[in-house]
């Protein structure tokens, strides 16, 4: 990007010396100050409840001096934050904030909506609904009136949230189908009429869980929620008692014992949320089934097929297909489009699952396809921009979005917004609706469709209308399109790009001194690194070698902030992730010995199961382009030399060969 | 109170009028300055990456608009936001925000800490630790480092992650003893040993399941978690082919068929995210038993006796019996102290249950009995300070939580703090340690009981570090004894105590208007109202008056703000939550026909099942003692009065009649 277009996103950020701070101060003094002479314009008439003379008293002071002094107690602890906002933080997936919707939730705070309900938040629910929308449309779901399905989403209070709200939804969805059957057999009710003509109480139960869930919520639709009030009542009521929501996972698969209980098919790669969801909805981690991934650290397409025609054949159901745009680890993406083609073609063979994405990292990435009009760019008006960016599988996974039935995405990563805010985007609105804690009969369709009191229709309750509103405010400031919010996504997959080819000079500086790998192929802005001192062939001395140059490398509060240069993190590269091949080309190119690499190591034998590796996500804004003419990235790299040559000269590689 | 102490806590809300507005423009803008030179004391070396030219430049002008823009729009629409902060505002449960606490979390945001791991909270993970431990024992329980069991607490986004990670935590401890019988039975380990001397796997199924939770986590404390590494691995790979966790509940009890799946026991007044609970957990809404609730809408302990007879006779588990200290529609309090002897009593029969306290609403009024060194207050002392608070029943049950297994607070509610934190305390530690997502033998049991990285341990992975900042803030101004936090949750208290007698003024002034009744009498805070114009007997009839009056006193964000009077909001009160006597008490008092208060009512003949009521929540601290020499509750009654009369004359009652 050139220094002009970058100056269009410096005031999107306080920056790391602060140099918006007038900015900052201004618009939030401004809006704070309107929301104070708000408070006067309620009931103008009405006399202050605390006097001037209140203010002036000793109790009154003696407790604003209290406030004071805890005050700045936290002021002095804070001062032993993670420097996130720095350009010198190249670690965790966190950075500066932006700007508008930093304010937009301190101001919006004051105010204190809770989107749990219209009564609670008349102002934030419709910019939560409205987000969602805008989110829908950048992952190129159908957001009108008319279409079916049509998508919606909502805020979390993060993304663990969002995973486990989606596969409880998916959950349900899926047994909707059998359970109308049963019902509908109950009440000698054949009016349940699939598109294909057939009538649903004639499919065998393998068949009924393998509806696909977009065929069941229509036919809920028109056999439910848009009967007349008193039928729907009946039916609904005969419906509930086939359901797990109703009977619990025990008693359901009791009674419908022809039903296996079904897997859950996640990349080895899938953050640990997946396992909480997996417990805590009962289904049980032993069904989480962990697919391989291939050397780019991406669901292997091979395995997930294995999989997938097993349990065709063995009929054990699927519940859903998790695929991670964007890893916790290594910022890879699956091949979302390939899990599509397995899903029609499975389908065809009678098994049907839907998709959900785990997108809490790469969501945003969407906007880089999108433009403005809605459409979708094409490759290589995306690919222009970049060095590297996007591999074709990496495009069409992108543009495969629009195909899942569930996307999570979290705003307080890529979406530059404070902690506390997720998301979850549902490509048909009727898996919220068919969750409504109460019978709303009375719900007007087009109000929001109905889903003016959230609580009923999601996992939590209470939630801040405050991160609703600078969700809000940051999309209307940045929409999420190609030459908005893409900017600035886009910059940071350049920063990773610089810093995947910097990784080229360090290997020549470290020359006789370490060798410098690249272990996981970059899909988009996090970028690995794996370093060996000259001469070390084992697994378990290059780890120890890697924690000591990590651990000059990060803070954890209780050294003088200053003394840190730089500050990246680091994970494991599993040996059991990687193929034979895969192993061996990484720890021939570390001058390791591959044979110490191995799933059940012998620490005295110099073996490790996992390499530690550097981790690094490249998000803030100032890492190469700025008008301080300092590159951080040549700089972070220059440390790294430094280190790694001071560490390896006195860490003895041979005395810990022989050690070990 | 006298106006001097009142005059304590003025300093602590920014106030109806915005009194307190340079003590928060100030506050704000010192420790916002604060965060943004501490950003330039990082690297004071480094040069400003953003410079002042850019500054200057069209396009940074151009996007700083958009910025302003965006935000005036935001400001436009945040103006018809609820005004929670008003003396006029009776509503829900939201009034105005403690400035510590508010001050904290919008400063703690610029410095953004996740706290799911100390690598993204250097600072803020300490705090929430600590403002776990104080509420701890401000519930009573013991915290000191020797004690078993030793409780621990940590914030959630809200009550309802709270409610749902409890009861996922009590259905993994349940589970455990049975487990480790299996999983030593295998091993042919018989190293297991009960406190009374018996071994474990002796114990038949229904035994194990029914074994107290403290005595299951020591055992798997000693057993796994404090055995030699390697000893301890062996056994938690056994040990987790048994858990339900790992099997899924369908594949647990279909080995384990001789347990029948579990109930929930709760009362019937319970929050809806009981029922999510329910749902969420696979353990289904039918398991979920509502226990009848007594005139007071307490949890009717005759009902509850019969219900676990009956289990102990049908060998049916109970999982959980949950009490709830303040409920959501009417803030009544459930005898804690009686369930607690029920547990013992059943414990004796072989019957086993934890008890989960849901005291979202009630938690902080724990304050009221504690004394500064953490003593339990005399029933004549915490009396003193009101006309009627505590009844002997509500000072037990606030006494008795310290024998709770776990307890939901929630300090956006009481705690006066923004939307978005709730808390869940347990009395034993263990109880989250055992559900850490990875195995964590390297953690030292003494650094925050190896609580470092939250994640691992609870529901909710990234979290707001503002959120813990704030709660701790808090506390640190307002401690959580009778003397501190206890003040202010009093005040409200006797609030509810004022409007309470004032129901008799209006009564007077009503005589041959309308007949006015308290329908619940109020344990706490919140007081309820029933209204029913003078001759009019239809409960329909009724319900559409109240729905009236109810639109005059609401505010959806669609009619300025300045012609809402008063903000009051609604529940309903429902036939089959009361007895035959009392439904035919509170007809009698209102005048209305018994005979249509029924179950399955036909509303073309004026029945109802349900009767609409007023709600109340006096949490705002100016109602009564303030300044201004204006009492707002005097001028709701008054402003009730007068909206009374007006649709009693409107309505034309013999019509109405008529046409039911």
């Amino acid at each position: 990007m050139n220094a002009r277009a970058s100056r269009g996103l410096a005031p999107l950020f306080l920056g790391a010396y602060a140099e918006n701070n007038d900015l900052l101060e201004k618009l939030l003094l401004e809006h704070m100050r309107e929301h104070i002479f708000w408070r006067r314009n309620f009931h103008p008439e009405d006399k202050p409840p605390i006097s001037t003379t209140a203010q002036h008293d000793t109790a009154f002071l003696a407790t604003e001096a209290r406030m004071r002094e805890a005050l700045h107690e936290l002021a002095a602890r804070l001062k032993q934050s993670v420097p996130f906002f720095h350009p010198r933080y190249v670690g965790h997936m966190a950075s500066d904030l932006m700007l508008p919707g930093l304010v937009a939730q301190l101001v919006t705070t004051l105010y204190n909506p809770n989107n749990v309900c219209i009564e609670s938040a008349s102002v934030t629910i419709d910019m939560e609904l409205e987000a969602g929308r805008a989110f829908a449309k950048m992952l190129g779901f159908a957001t009108d009136e008319n279409a079916y399905p049509r998508a919606w989403g909502h805020l979390t209070s993060g993304g663990t949230s969002a995973n486990i709200e989606a596969l409880w939804n998916l959950r349900h969805a899926r047994f909707v189908g059998l359970a109308m059957a049963k019902a509908a057999q109950e009440l000698g009710d054949d009016t349940l009429i699939l598109s294909d003509g057939r009538s649903l109480i004639q499919l065998n139960d393998w068949e009924l869980f393998n509806l696909p869930i977009d065929e069941g919520l229509r036919l809920w639709r028109d056999w439910v929620w848009r009967a007349p009030p008193e039928l729907a009542a009946r039916r609904e009521a005969a419906l509930k008692q086939h359901l797990p929501e109703h009977l619990g996972l025990a008693g359901f698969f009791q009674r419908y014992w022809t039903v296996k209980p079904p897997m859950i098919l996640v990349p080895a790669t899938a953050h640990y949320s997946w396992k909480k969801a997996a417990r805590l909805l009962g289904l049980g981690t032993q069904q989480l089934v962990k697919v391989a991934v291939d050397r780019h650290m991406r669901m292997d397409m091979g395995s997930l097929e294995r999989i997938l025609r097993q349990a065709c054949a063995m009929q054990t159901p699927v519940l859903a297909v998790v695929a991670v745009l964007g890893t916790t680890e290594f910022g890879t993406i699956d091949p979302v489009h390939q899990v599509l083609e397995l899903q029609r073609k499975f389908a065809e063979q009678g098994l049907y699952f839907p998709v959900h994405v785990d997108a809490a990292w790469g969501g945003y990435m969407a906007s880089l396809i999108r433009a403005e009009d809605g459409g979708t760019l094409p490759y290589e008006t995306v690919r222009k921009k970049f060095r590297y960016f996007p591999s074709a599988d990496v495009y069409e996974a992108l543009k495969a979005l629009a195909g899942a039935d569930s996307v999570t995405l979290d705003p307080h990563k890529l979406g530059y917004l404070p902690f506390g805010v997720g998301g979850v985007i549902y490509r048909n609105h009727l898996i919220s609706r068919i969750q409504a804690e109460k019978a709303d009969y009375v719900f007007r369709e087009d109000s929001h469709d109905g889903f003016d009191n959230l609580g009923q229709f999601i996992l939590e309750g209470s939630k801040p209308g405050a991160a609703a509103a600078a969700v809000w405010v940051n999309q209307k400031v940045m929409p999420l399109h190609a030459h908005a919010m893409g900017e600035l996504v886009a910059q940071s997959i350049r920063h990773a790009e610089y810093f995947y080819d910097r990784v080229q000079w360090l290997r020549e500086r470290l020359e006789g001194v370490a060798a410098v790998s690249i272990p996981v192929e970059p899909d988009s802005n996090l970028v690995t690194l794996a370093i060996n001192p000259y001469g070390n062939r084992s697994l378990e001395h290059a780890n120890r070698f890697m924690e000591r140059l990590l651990a000059t490398l990060s803070f954890d509060g209780h050294k003088p902030l200053q003394n840190i240069e730089f500050i990246a993190t680091s994970t494991r590269l599993y040996r059991d992730n990687l193929t034979a091949a895969e192993a061996q080309r990484l720890c021939l190119e570390l001058g390791l010995a591959a044979d110490g690499f191995v799933e059940e190591a012998d620490a005295t034998q110099g073996q490790a199961n996992s390499l530690l590796i550097m981790r690094h996500t490249l998000m803030c804004p100032w890492l190469i382009d700025n008008d301080s003419g300092f590159n951080y990235l040549d700089a972070y790299f220059a440390c790294l030399e430094e280190k790694v040559r001071e560490l390896a000269g006195l860490s003895g590689v041979v005395q810990d060969r022989h050690s070990a």
